[in-house]
């Protein structure tokens, strides 16, 4: 069931590879089917060296296995419940990316310093609170799902497609699978950067309200005017 | 039409990959004909996995597509009016490379601090100033080569091949798209290591004056003594 | 003899070098024959473009080679050593690699500021003291093993695969040669993430020690419930 | 003439590249003959992509082109003058490789805060003075040569293989040219690592004195006892 999905999540798995998001097995991206029934998801703990669709896993949104035999990632509970919450997502990636992670180990917002970080995320980049040592005890991986949605309580996860788990390391979304990954891949450039910026100012200054208006809504909504229209063909 | 410079200006836009300054489509490299009416620029939004020379649009030095169905690069009217006010250029890289980004981001120069620089750069790299609201909100990118040109007022383009425009990232250029990319990757590279010497010296030392004028001359102008004679085959 | 375990330290011993842990020469993996009577190790100084099954020499636990015209790795000493006193490694990766090495020549222990962190070591990873004078110049190879072993005084080399050489460089071990590598991989994302929250925060708020049991405890033990069971087939 | 030392010149240089010390034109390796009447360079400005051993230049102890018609490399003064003053050199490399270009930038020393350090560079890496405004306009890269030379009054260019010329960039020397380029990877890691340490440390403690001795001559001069003994055939 669901290959062509399966296809997708599997690309988008090998693609964070690609580009030097993932270390080891620190990572994975997920895919939700169109009537929001079922999502698929990496195996848990299998080597990216070998990954191919047959590692993909179909749970539905309370988690459960539904199709195979691997378990899937032991961050399912979290990709669900974000599924459920996110009605507007369509695939989400969570990496431990070196710069978006140290932001996230800093518990510190990556602040919108530049275009690159307004073409992408509409303000800075939050960071949920910590857990509470329950909230890790029991059902952690549900509850790091919760503390995502409980920092999003006032945000629009169309506008900012990314959160730091502060300790942790940072969730990242978008409308397919794929662009969940070019989501993942602009943080952690915009996190380097800013990272840099504040080696050279202490307190930088963050990107004028107009300008992050002008660059997001060039990109995102009804009055883009970035790239070609859909029936072109580039 | 013009498909030489296509070809010049789609080998560069793929050199910038190839030398790690483009993440994502954040970048265009462009060309402009040897009569000065037309400019070769990539199309907007296409992955540069794809890309090919059917993929370079030809516009005039108003930014109207002349030639094909795509639309140009959404930084067009940048590079048209950068054209028409910098008469001796013959090439222009935008990127969003990381370290000269991020000086854009902390609105500095970049200090020449050695003979790296001194070899591309004839003084510190300017920063322009930031673009006011209304400048924003009405053609922004006329606006954005408008204080690019403005912050040129006492600068030769030819000495000083680059700018970084605040808040945005660097715009670079020289006498052919080819040459502009290699001005984009010695920029990188002094922007990344005039960062590391400030994490050495809160305040380092400029190069001497006399050093600058040194390595700039004896590889630009009449008495440059660099490289191989014109009719010579390395 | 022990012809299985020369492949699979010499596969470690290469995988050193596709995951960008080892600059030159400099570095070595190890591996302890079941009886734990042998010790395969890479030759010494032999480059590792070269590198093949036929430069793995066998030694006993006293460090004297047992099959073969090689010298083993100067560092023998150290990994003989190490084995004798940890019997529940089954084997050893020693490099430069950078960031690591940064903690070490700062003389250092990398805090636990994150879950990538806790995933792999449980606590901050131990930095040695110095060697003496007297421990350098008589069997300096045998006292960089002893100050090692006298660090762990305390600790559990399962609970943490790593330490840090005060002014030289870490040494990393796991159940097997392999698993030594992956350590040693998630010892220099770690070390690299830990120098970039300094860069943030002076005093960065170590992990909660809820989050680093539950996340070392989900990964190792009997409790474990990350990747696939022992007879599933990824 | 002396075709294997340019097929070991020309390959060195290829290293250079390969081991990402070069970017740009930016470098340039030389060897020396054995009788040491002539040294081999690379041409002046020749792409790397392009590098063949036909574009290897022969010049005399005085910098005159010997073979060819290419232009050597501008450094040429500056390679020769040290084969004259450092008899006991084989080969040089040049590059602004980014870590001790950051050091030659701030002009600092490197020092040995670990054995990595210790294992090529017998001591703190020593920067030069300035050149004078008049050593920069009368024979600027013999003038070049001239102020390593002055700095190595009481350093042995054997224990010592490396130079940071002050806002310049590294010469680093050894045998024959590929020792030299080892030398050259050696030099940028510890550049890279004592730059990560200054960020952990203000003011880093310094290996011990001991600990250099041990390192240094355990790879060095007639009691080494690392690699391969010579008449083993690894």
């Amino acid at each position: 069931m669901l290959e062509q999905l399966k296809e997708e999540v599997c690309q988008a798995n090998l693609d964070l590879v690609k580009h030097g998001l993932v270390t080891l097995t620190w990572g994975n991206a997920s895919g939700i089917s169109e009537d929001r029934e079922h999502v698929v998801i990496k195996a848990s703990g299998v080597s990216y060296d070998e990954l191919q669709q047959k590692h993909m896993v179909v749970v539905d949104l309370e988690g459960n296995v539904i199709e195979g035999s691997l378990r899937p990632s032991s961050d399912t509970p979290t990709h669900v419940l974000l599924y459920r919450n996110f009605k507007t997502i369509g695939g989400i990636t969570h990496t431990h990316s070196r710069y978006a992670t140290i932001f996230a180990q800093a518990r510190q917002d990556i602040p919108c310093l530049g275009t690159t970080h307004a073409d992408h995320f509409y303000g800075s980049v939050p960071v949920t609170r910590p857990l509470t040592e329950e909230e890790v005890n029991d059902a952690y991986e549900v509850n790091t799902g919760q503390v995502i949605v409980e920092r999003f309580a006032e945000l629009d996860p169309v506008a900012m497609p990314a959160v730091l788990v502060a300790g942790h390391a940072p969730f990242v979304w978008g409308p397919t699978p794929g662009k969940s990954v070019d989501n993942a891949i602009a943080l952690e450039a915009v996190a380097e950067m800013a990272l840099g910026v504040r080696q050279l100012v202490t307190d930088p200054l963050p990107l004028e309200a107009y300008v992050l208006d002008k660059h997001f809504l060039r990109k995102h909504g009804p009055d883009a005017y970035y790239g070609q229209v859909p029936d072109s063909d580039p």
